[in-house]
């Protein structure tokens, strides 16, 4: 598969194009020092065989902010080389930190904007990631990633809703590029030309006023100018459609744009393919070959396979997919799809980030800090005798089957017509209603157990139902 | 080219494909009688040759709205009678009424919501649209198009956001499909199985918890099934994430989702394309080849026959730039695209609808209410002497150039490199700043002044200009 050839990002080779972008943990202390958790999550990707491991977001700057990882000073750095160090004594996995600069939130809901920071500001900001990188180069890590998506302070210059009126915004999309070419000019200057750099940027805003794809075009061709070594796009994650909870900061995942960067089950697969794949095609198109890489929904193999097959980008990034299965590349490798602890997208990992507890996957064992092991040598539990019911109401189809001994978790799956069967949900009952359904249509439904480790055992018999049609349909 | 080819739409055919979706004119007065002005509006669309006109929202219920069409009483049949037949002497376009049920809104924010009628008022609601349709026939139109769209009844139904919790909702697919199903049912019944009948719907809504392509698949796949006989795709223009101005009423055209429905100059050309191809192509895999449409900046004819040619869809829609020139399908036809008075996407028309003023199009000449003529034998404003200056300061490029006499506008256009120029904005003044351009880049503007009609001369001559890098780029 293509997806497992290896690529070349400036100065280091990713054994495949299989990224785990940054995903918030809160698995250290308020001090930002790395923990045994935090050791153990990421080496955890290493074993699982995932060719780029992108580190949760670390803060560049001195700043009061819960449970998350800094890179604010020297003092880091042994924490961060114990971690790159035990990472790369696993795999071949390439590991980089994600590093953050962002404003401050208020519980009353007030926020700093980017027209509050004063030059010397910027000027400070510009200095702090350069320090924040040649630490990481320090620690041993393998190159560093700007975070300048979603709500934070270098994508926040990027928006087409930046409201300075100097020359970092003035409504001018060189403006808006000012503090990043900065920012990446003071990375090579302190980190050296040769430790690999990559930024993070949003593809498209999904806010009004937001920019498009006809802007992020240009920012990443800027990006490339300036020698960036890969581009990872993301979008939406704003601030400026944040629903505010009385009594809590901003939360900027909890608006429409917030769907969009972390995507529920009812969109569609591989969201952001298309965007992604335009601005790939638009780089090439001005002779840049720098390695594009783009999340969302891309953890059904053939989608991952597909979107690098087929150009569209050169790494997929999986996020939930890898959280809730950390050797997802080891069994698509090895032909073991089936035995995929699959994401069902029910955002529990998204609810826990919300209100700063620590991040796990509602598919692991309750109480469970990290994925648990898939032993190939402990049965997967098995619906002994098949009793899966399905029965048409109305609107919906309910489901209900027998416990099987030992199983933890069913998956769900549904075909409809000809087509194949896919997982619309993976729940700890023994029943379901499907509300997705169109009467005068058949479907076809089958369970699988799973073992505690969210290891999927087989499928049930099928049953199959035929929803009726509406009674307004009975003249048509 | 493909999109001069005729369609068969049920039992009528348009002679092309190309559709004025439904655009508020408020040319009438608040008694909803057709007016001269309307008439006159709609008879401009078929003297420029366009297939398929289709009539600004009309009320199918008395309430008190603006000045807003009506056909909720056998007493507007007399006036809709005379505009059908004005535009079906004047050429072989196809005429049908959108026709619309809302909700009630209030200057304080207030809306009335799905969950706050009663089941008699569904009732109600079910047969007004089938009186609707019986008197659009009555009236001489060839069909009429239910509105399902944006923030009205029958879209808010279609919700993901729906709040009933009973069979009209309930979070099922089918509950959020019984009215318009019923709907169509009645509309059959009264106006006749052959009278030509066509659904405009969200492919997508873009608020927050809303529906998707996932859904609006389904959606087109009921419609299908119940025999619809075509399918207008739009998108956003909800009232769930429009910005309330103090003693305004909500304009669902306000927030995000309404940046999608009326895209402005930031959003990429042809936005809502790919969505609707999805539907398409879903459609046809399930047997159903009802004719899709879709609008959304498709007023490039080079993008309006790719979209046809290709088969994303069967019909383009295109709103704002057969307002600013309602002879663009017969000057495309004609080969004259030079003359095309073309869209500029400003949006004072949309900002005309949300304070309930006459729409007309800022490319016009000041106070018109219809498109002025294009006469050929009128010769069009030149820029006797070349003096086009274009100066590039830090982070933009400052154009001028000298008055053309005669001149009411001046199209400016851009090319980046070897690109093909494209028209970035439409002025009355003679300078112009383009904030969209990249350091380090070299770009050619040329413009045209254009004539009171807004025909467009010849290009003046063009000034080529070099954005210097910024600063921080000179050691990169």
């Amino acid at each position: 598969m293509k997806m497992f050839e290896p690529l070349k990002i400036g100065g280091m080779t990713i054994p495949n194009r299989i990224m785990v972008p940054a995903m918030v943990t809160h698995l250290c202390k308020e001090d930002g020092v790395v923990t045994q958790d935090t050791i153990d999550r990421y080496v955890r990707y290493a074993a699982g065989g995932t060719g780029l491991i992108v580190v949760e977001a670390m803060a560049i700057h001195q700043v009061k902010s819960g449970p998350l990882l800094r890179i604010s000073d020297d003092k880091y750095i042994p924490g961060l080389r114990d971690l790159t160090q035990k990472v790369h004594a696993t795999s071949d996995s390439k590991i980089v930190p994600q590093i953050i600069h962002f404003l401050k939130v208020a519980r009353t809901g007030w926020r700093q904007t980017a027209d509050m920071l004063s030059v010397a500001d910027i000027d400070l900001i510009v200095e702090q990631f350069g320090d924040a990188a040649r630490r990481a180069r320090e620690a041993g890590f393998d190159g560093a990633e700007l975070h300048s998506a979603h709500a934070y302070t270098l994508s926040s210059f990027l928006s087409r809703a930046n409201p300075r009126a100097d020359e970092y915004g003035g409504a001018s999309i060189e403006g808006r590029l000012r503090l990043i070419g900065r920012v990446i000019e003071n990375v090579r200057r302190k980190a050296g030309r040769d430790f690999p750099l990559g930024v993070r940027f949003n593809a498209e805003e999904f806010i009004k006023n937001g920019y498009t794809v006809v802007d992020s075009t240009r920012i990443a061709v800027r990006l490339a100018e300036l020698g960036v070594d890969y581009i990872s796009l993301s979008a939406g994650g704003k601030f400026e459609d944040a629903v505010h909870t009385p009594g809590q900061v901003l939360f900027p995942y909890s608006g429409y744009s917030g769907d969009r960067c972390m995507p529920g089950e009812w969109l569609p697969r591989g969201l952001h393919a298309g965007i992604a794949a335009e601005v790939k095609a638009h780089l090439v198109s001005k002779g840049h070959h720098v390695p594009v890489a783009v999340a969302g929904k891309l953890d059904d193999p053939r989608d991952a396979e597909r979107v690098i097959a087929e150009g569209m980008v050169d790494i997929v990034g999986i996020a939930r997919g890898l959280l809730a299965d950390p050797d997802w590349p080891v069994k698509v490798r090895q032909g073991q799809v089936d035995r995929i602890v699959q994401c069902d997208y029910c955002n529990v990992c998204k609810a826990l980030d919300g209100t700063h507890r620590m991040v796990n996957c509602a598919l692991w064992p309750q109480g469970a800090n990290q994925a648990p092991k898939d032993d190939p040598a402990v049965p997967v539990p098995q619906l002994a005798e098949t009793r899966l019911t399905a029965v048409a109401t109305d609107a919906r189809i309910e489901l209900k089957w027998s416990k099987a001994p030992g199983a933890a978790t069913y998956q769900v799956y549904r075909a409809e017509a000809q087509g194949d069967p896919q997982m619309i949900d993976a729940v700890k009952v023994t029943f379901w209603s499907d509300s997705d359904v169109l009467g005068g249509n058949t479907y076809r439904y089958f369970v699988r157990p799973c073992a505690a480790t969210g290891t999927p055992g087989a499928r049930s018999d099928t049953a199959t139902v035929d929803l009726p049609r509406p009674s307004y349909m009975a003249t048509a």
